[in-house]
């Protein structure tokens, strides 16, 4: 721990997919309950990985300048329709197709997020920096109790992740520089292009963001800090 | 009151300054605070009609495209280094210049504004569509209690209102067409623009914002509502 760097955080940014939300039990939870009634039957967890698996692919298309900048709602639905015929599913009416791509904005937090992000709430600003739209933040705020002071991230930047000016248009939109900002992840890879913009950095652990035993326990690169939980985050940074 | 376009409303945008916080009011007693003590002495609400009385011109400088956009808080130094020397003062060092610019980060809110928004929150997407920057509104929001669900406006679209692209990023921030958001506010040339762009409009009386009497009593341009209060507001929109 960087006990010089920390102590000059004012605010905390938080990735969101994985590391406030269980995206994946959430998604299938989300396809079963829309697509079963409709007579379709798939290995639902399957579905959500096969859906999230065409993320990063899609917003490197955006990232490297071949397409423009669209929310993700945008790319969830192209992914969307070139994931369901894989699993056999055709002949979905658009409310059917919109609803379910919304699906993205139904996820549930882990159970320790909201009583964590109140505690830090006391001590520090707090905004998402996801690649999530605007829209999906604040419905995943409603529905989770998620107390932000302001939604930034890749709409805000129009850009993704990890590309340095979503980092960077977070500082400046709370008038901080990148060194009084934290970025908090479950994904190493986040932290450790936040950390070459000059982002403090601490890792959270969800060892079950892709199923039992399938995710970041731990960094696999040097942080600024490792917690277990919001709450532990909460209580190493004294709030 | 056109009850059809009411009822397809989900989110509520506000102008803030005069129609949310008392910024007349505000910048005098902080003016006041800061400057007294350094032997200034001055008619403070004076003081505070003169720095606001340079804000259109210098939005109009970007609106016009004659410089490019920057945050209201540099517009506001600017106009802060132009209006002291008619007081009379001068020499203030860097750290003054900038705890005095930032008064506008420390406007009260109207007494009937908190509460209305908690009261309206239960039912409707609420932020802020205004000029001021994305650090200036969450810093009146943690000063005043607003429960904002994302901070929109000029940061966001990168121009000032009333042009239309601040109300239209707005409602596309929400992924809302302009006649499902209700921007509200106590100037009617704003909702006259808002209106243009297809918003619903609410019209808040604020009759005392630039001095007793001298305000916006009621609209002077047909709106689809014309309230006294935001607690008015919510029991009429019946949250």
């Amino acid at each position: 721990m960087t006990q010089s760097a920390i102590a000059g955080v004012k605010a905390l940014f938080f990735d969101v997919f994985g590391t406030l939300v269980d995206w994946r039990g959430s998604i299938a939870r989300e396809a079963k309950a829309v697509l079963e009634p409709l007579g379709h039957r798939a290995d639902w967890p399957a579905f959500a990985d096969a859906w999230r698996g065409e993320y990063q692919p899609a917003m490197e298309e955006v990232r490297a300048g071949r397409i423009a900048f669209s929310k993700l709602d945008a790319l969830h639905r192209r992914n969307l329709e070139r994931v369901l015929p894989r699993f056999g599913i055709a002949g979905l009416g658009d409310d059917v197709m919109a609803h379910l791509n919304r699906a993205w904005h139904r996820l549930d937090a882990w159970a320790d997020v909201a009583p964590g992000l109140h505690q830090l709430k006391r001590k520090f600003l707090l905004a998402p920096v996801s690649n999530g739209n605007i829209s999906l933040m604040v419905d995943l705020a409603r529905r989770n109790g998620f107390p932000w002071d302001a939604i930034l991230g890749a709409e805000i930047a129009g850009d993704y992740k990890p590309k340095p000016r979503v980092y960077l248009a977070a500082a400046e939109a709370f008038d901080l520089k990148p060194s009084a900002c934290m970025m908090v992840a479950a994904h190493t890879n986040d932290l450790s292009h936040a950390a070459a913009c000059g982002l403090v950095t601490a890792h959270v652990a969800r060892p079950n963001e892709h199923g039992a035993g399938r995710g970041e326990a731990e960094p696999s690169a040097p942080v600024d800090m490792a917690v277990a939980s919001l709450i532990d985050l909460a209580d190493r940074l004294e709030t």
